[in-house]
């Protein structure tokens, strides 16, 4: 058994110091849980005049990568430096070096993670990754030990805090969708630029790592159906609560004999189920499994410390293997072939918010339309508002295919102006 | 590496069929995980003449304990046959024997745990527990592995499925305490004797199993202040309401330099908070860390299959363990001596209804007794229901003590009745 055990810290910005401050503060605990002291011994930065943490002695500063990723007494990297490439050849090379490797990097999990756990895999060393989803929520260590003896049959989640934090506030403030861009960019959940965010991008990412994990195959980003913010518009989110729903951007995830589906999109949850009461900057993973039936795993999906929480308590997991000598003892080849099924087999409830002339025939041409396309009707509403002899027309089907859904957008143009459309989930488990 | 892992299970009640039947279903994604395979060889039952599961050869049936206990071809043996001194004995026999064992039992959890656990560690066996609270929710994992890096201050729980059932009945659809309990009794959430459950005491070795490992220290049951559902009267959960208060039965348990209090009673929660949104026979574990902030879990509380899929997790951790040849690798000694807080340590904001005499000065005689006390008032009502010349008042109060609210409700005596007076809490987080 090691006396202490080494860790290099690639990147001090927002996690990395957090993942010093825990280190620190937690000292005692952690040599309670080890059996042994777990120490920071080097840490890339970028700029040597900033000023640096006072937990950290100075000595342990260094501009060069290659210092840390060749230094042989070093047991585990710690990667929380972010990007992309920089980022995948730290870990490739830290792996190949035989050192343990903890990072938090969604982007490089959702892009290079099976190609990663394999090299992992071969070289006998472990890659955690639990911050790269949902920061303090440990969602990756659930699906592999918690729900180890259970099948995945679908996986929703609310993975993105700021597009979170902006529905929210416009829900329950009235707030518009940019002045609750404003304040969450004030706030520090929106990055100056959040395109990735409210694109549904960041999200689908961390649902590629999701999926790939509960279903024990490959997914690739371009199997994500995404759709943004971009396409909610005015008195969407009440129209939603008139029907009885809450309006939530969700990843979902589903699998069953005929392959699976992801899908990043704002979409419709009944007011009763787990999600719809998840607010603010919070993140939340809805699991249905074959025998456990629901389970949901709530809390704060990014910041400093709830962040660093994951990031070192992956490090004490690579801690104890280090000490029984047994890293890398979890293969991570997938078990199942992907299969994305097709359209005509991924199936839910849809609503429809049209504009129409305010005309006789006007709705028996509509609902025709979608008798046509074999999509029967749950419920058809006309809306109050009228502008120019217009009228709004909302309408919501029982369970249809995505096919028919894209079908029916095609077959109303010219019948109709399609102001929003949603996609309907989680009804039958609220 | 071993190819085949043999068990024995002991019972095979509601949650041994379930465990019989998951480690049959999902026989290929286990031989996947494992690499090899996980057998039920002997089973405990106490009626050769009842009818048995198809998934198992009546070959595997014994009446006899010991046939079990001593079979040393045995690697893994599951107590799931409930009861306290038998189920104790056999665990402890099988440490003893050298086995790893997992375990649904609760009460022997609560009761016996930290000497069972220090047994397995000297034996070096794995003792897992996860089944034991909360059923499908996979807590005791999260709390050892997913928050390990984490300081935890405080931890509340929806851990009884019956009394939240009941709750939820009475706030959603009116029902009655008496119609709730009948209607969980027929949907067999309910035992023949509610008792345990209603009286909070089901819910104490919960709590007492989950605040012994969060704040890895040793709790015994008298450390539980523990109150009923009979403490609930008619119209209180209306109250609650119109103040935007939710009433749940809730263990909890903080933890501060000064010590830990626990407690299982209704309590007054936000209808913000997370816990508040918990309905049905659903269970929720809601836990405050230092770095992560506010997580929560939430699953199914009971029930075979759910209850079972723990188990099996368990069973697949003690596999894992077994191939690798670590098992009871995992040191289980309290790091922290048991401090239980003076009532006077102990804060809260409370409610309180009360019956007083309608007549000039009593709202005055009232809160001269609050302030008397030292207890600041939030806020005072007079509820419109009158009877007999008497009114109800309801105040709340800022946060007190225990001990100031155990004052309280001796020197009321006199000047008031009360009704029912409740907790408050979630406040600061939600």
């Amino acid at each position: 058994m090691k006396k202490e055990i080494s860790i290099g810290l690639l990147g001090l910005g927002t996690v990395g110091e957090g993942v010093a401050k825990i280190l620190h503060q937690h000292q005692q605990d952690l040599r309670h849980k080890l059996g042994a002291e777990a120490a920071i011994k080097k840490v890339l930065i970028k700029n040597r005049k900033k000023e640096r943490m006072a937990v950290l002695d100075p000595a342990v500063f260094t501009t060069d990568i290659d210092e840390i990723l060749n230094d042989s007494s070093l047991d585990i990297i710690v990667e929380v430096m972010g990007g992309i490439e920089g980022a995948k050849e730290a870990i490739e090379k830290a792996l190949k070096a035989g050192k343990q490797v903890v990072t938090a990097n969604k982007d490089v999990m959702a892009e290079f993670g099976p190609e990663l756990l394999k090299l992992a895999d071969e070289q006998k060393c472990d890659l955690f990754y639990e911050a790269s989803v949902a920061g303090g929520v440990p969602i990756i260590r659930t699906l592999e030990d918690g729900l180890a003896s259970d099948r995945i049959t679908s996986l929703m989640g609310i993975v993105n805090g700021t597009t979170n934090f902006i529905l929210t506030k416009m829900k329950k403030e009235n707030m518009t969708y940019e002045a609750a861009l404003a304040e969450a960019t004030r706030l520090g959940y929106a990055e100056a630029d959040p395109s990735a965010d409210v694109d549904g991008l960041d999200a689908a990412r961390k649902m590629v790592i999701l999926s790939s994990l509960a279903f024990s195959t490959v997914v690739h980003l371009d199997d994500v159906l995404v759709r943004g913010m971009k396409e909610i518009r005015d008195g969407d989110l009440e129209l939603a609560e008139k029907f009885g729903y809450t309006m939530k951007m969700v990843g979902s995830s589903k699998k069953n004999d005929e392959g699976i589906e992801v899908a990043v999109e704002p979409i419709f949850l009944p007011d009763s189920h787990p999600l719809a009461a998840v607010n603010n900057e919070f993140n939340a993973v809805y699991i249905h499994g074959d025998a456990v039936g629901e389970t949901m795993l709530y809390g704060p999906g990014a910041g400093s410390l709830p962040t660093a929480t994951s990031v070192v308590s992956d490090i004490i997991a690579a801690c104890r293997n280090l000490q029984l000598g047994v890293n890398g003892k979890r293969a991570h080849a997938a078990q199942h072939e992907r299969v994305i099924k097709p359209d005509n087999s991924c199936y839910a409830k849809y609503f429809y918010r049209l504009l129409v002339k305010d005309e006789v025939g006007v709705l028996s041409e509509l609902t025709s339309i979608y008798s046509n396309n074999d999509a029967s009707l749950q419920s058809v509403m006309q809306h109050p508002a009228e502008v120019d002899g217009k009228a709004e027309i909302i309408l919501l089907t029982h369970r249809i295919s995505r096919q028919q859904h894209l079908d029916l957008l095609r077959n109303l143009e010219g019948t109709a102006n399609i102001i929003s459309h949603y996609r309907i989930e989680g009804e039958e488990t609220a």
